[in-house]
């Protein structure tokens, strides 16, 4: 049962690697002329999501011809939503769109707390995907964080400001903590069942994170996020945890005592900065600019060195700072993984 | 020719002041019923802003209504693309829309620098308003940062990514750097005919500041910023510039060396860091989270009042940390407002 490359688990343990690990936030998707000639035979996004032999399938072609050091379950982080009640369309070349959304206490009390059942394509997803590894490389579970997952129910869909959200935290503090707290315990049952169905390790992302103000962040995110580590360290101690907050920059320091084990960071983030704010008990995973995939290959591979050199030879597992973009050549990515793959630090 | 109402250029300059001044980014603008009804009369907003008499009225009205301490000239920084010769249209709801973008040498090299008679209606609004104003209150004049106007031209509207704009930076360098030699001259023109038509203050406004990295920010905005502002220093030395680059939380240390007087903050950064990082030598403007206005009025009193303190008594222009959202009532701006103009510290 031993895996074959166990990189990227080591690197979040903080124990020492022969090399830095390296995956891509969304690298099972469009990218991919593989994903898209599968996709093209089936329905819309969430057709796939629900489809547990797609969802494997995808999840496995990073990993063959990326040849990343993990592989990601293919899924959404709005099945907890719609696993609570709140059914979503994912709009084509929109994104998502919530036909009824979160206004009053009575909204909130109307929802249920999610049960690993009610996401039980995803799940089927990873125990076949688990399989089908064959004990290559480490499975990564995921959920969103409960701030991101309320912004999207609040707001009905994506926004610029996400200022309904916003607006119902400053207006219904008590209302939008019993949401939160809602969210939390679904995505609880949720991570934890991920992790029996053969996870090897779990992300959560807080997308909209940059949204809140510092003093909204630890009050409405980072308190649940705390929580959902809690619960997840005291059932399944070992599996280690991944927090990316998308623009929290300002939160970096109050993440070094949240029990995880790895905290993403986005491109704007300074290494060294970062590192100074978070200490280091934790490792760090990112952080390259997505759109550094646009240039040519020199310049990735130099830069992508830099990156390297920057966080140093232990505690990194290198990534981007944000999903990669659907219209970056899939030999880009390629690039960008076998740069870090192909490096070695001067002992 | 004094000013009955000076604290916020003196509070710029960094001289002591009774009480801290406030005014708040889009104070002109639809949070205001009086605004709207002007509108109405009106066609679009672009007829809105090459029209001098609408401009300077609407310039007035957050004056004469909220009572605030500074007027701001009714404009748009995307006039100055179009001063170069690249028309956009204003789609209702939808934001900015450019028929032609940029996507080679050649279409900078089709560009010219803007000069003041190429957006001679701002020009003359500000004439008109200064007169208005009949020096009650100090008149900001306003432009966009040169990375923020490229970003429009090349991706041709708004956008979460900006990944066409960042593309160009990474696959056109070159090109990138001359086109923004070319805005930054514009735009040094045309803050110069402000500040002679009556500008008291200028600001300029790096809005997507934050979707660069770290580095590329250095290259492809800051040195533009610090081009502008040496310029403006060297012609119209007494007026004070006001730098906003929203997101760029990793550049606050360096535009400590930037020849303007304050430095514009988000709701995102901390007030005690930011200050720490840009050192006591620049006045700090800012950066109520826009959504607080949304609250009820005691929240709003006591956050706004919270934050004074934070930025304590001197070398703080109290702010949002954005633009105020259209959908804001106005007796919660005006909340604000008066929340500031009544709160003194204790001596």
């Amino acid at each position: 049962m031993n895996l074959h490359n166990d990189l990227l688990l080591r690197a979040a343990r903080g124990e020492e690697t022969e090399r830095t690990p390296v995956w891509l936030m969304r690298q099972a998707g469009r990218i991919l002329p593989e994903y898209r000639e599968v996709r093209a035979q089936m329905g819309g996004f969430k057709d796939l999501v629900e489809s547990p032999e797609f969802a494997c399938e995808v999840s496995l072609q990073p990993v063959d011809i990326l040849g990343v050091d993990a592989a990601i379950i293919f899924s959404d982080i709005l099945v907890i939503p719609e696993g609570m009640g709140l059914p979503y369309k994912m709009v084509e070349s929109k994104g998502p769109w919530f036909e009824k959304t979160i206004k009053s206490e009575q909204d909130v009390d109307g929802l249920q707390v999610a049960q690993a059942g009610d996401v039980q394509y995803t799940i089927e997803a990873i125990k076949m995907l688990k399989r089908a590894l064959n004990n290559r490389v480490p499975l990564i579970g995921f959920a969103g964080a409960p701030w991101t997952l309320l912004a999207y129910m609040v707001e009905g869909s994506g926004s610029k400001t996400f200022s309904m959200a916003k607006k119902f935290l400053y207006t219904q503090p008590e209302t939008a903590h019993k949401l939160l707290q809602k969210i939390s315990e679904s995505t609880i049952n949720y991570l934890r069942a991920q992790i029996d169905a053969g996870a090897d390790i779990i992300q959560l992302f807080d997308s909209w994170a940059g949204i809140l103000s510092p003093v909204q962040y630890a009050e409405f995110s980072h308190k649940y996020i705390n929580q959902i580590c809690n619960a997840i360290k005291q059932s399944h101690p070992t599996t280690p945890i991944t927090v990316f907050a998308k623009g929290a920059f300002f939160a970096l320091a109050e993440f070094s005592k949240t029990k995880c084990e790895t905290i993403g960071l986005d491109w704007n983030m300074e290494v060294v900065a970062s590192r100074n704010a978070v200490g280091s008990s934790k490792t760090l995973q990112g952080n390259m600019d997505p759109c550094l995939l646009y240039a040519d290959y020199k310049t990735i591979k130099k830069e992508t060195e830099k990156m390297l050199k920057e966080f140093g030879p232990y505690r990194h597992i290198a990534n981007l700072g944000h999903g990669v973009y659907a219209d970056i050549e899939k030999d880009k990515a390629k690039c960008f993984v076998d740069t870090v793959k192909e490096f070695r630090f001067n002992s």
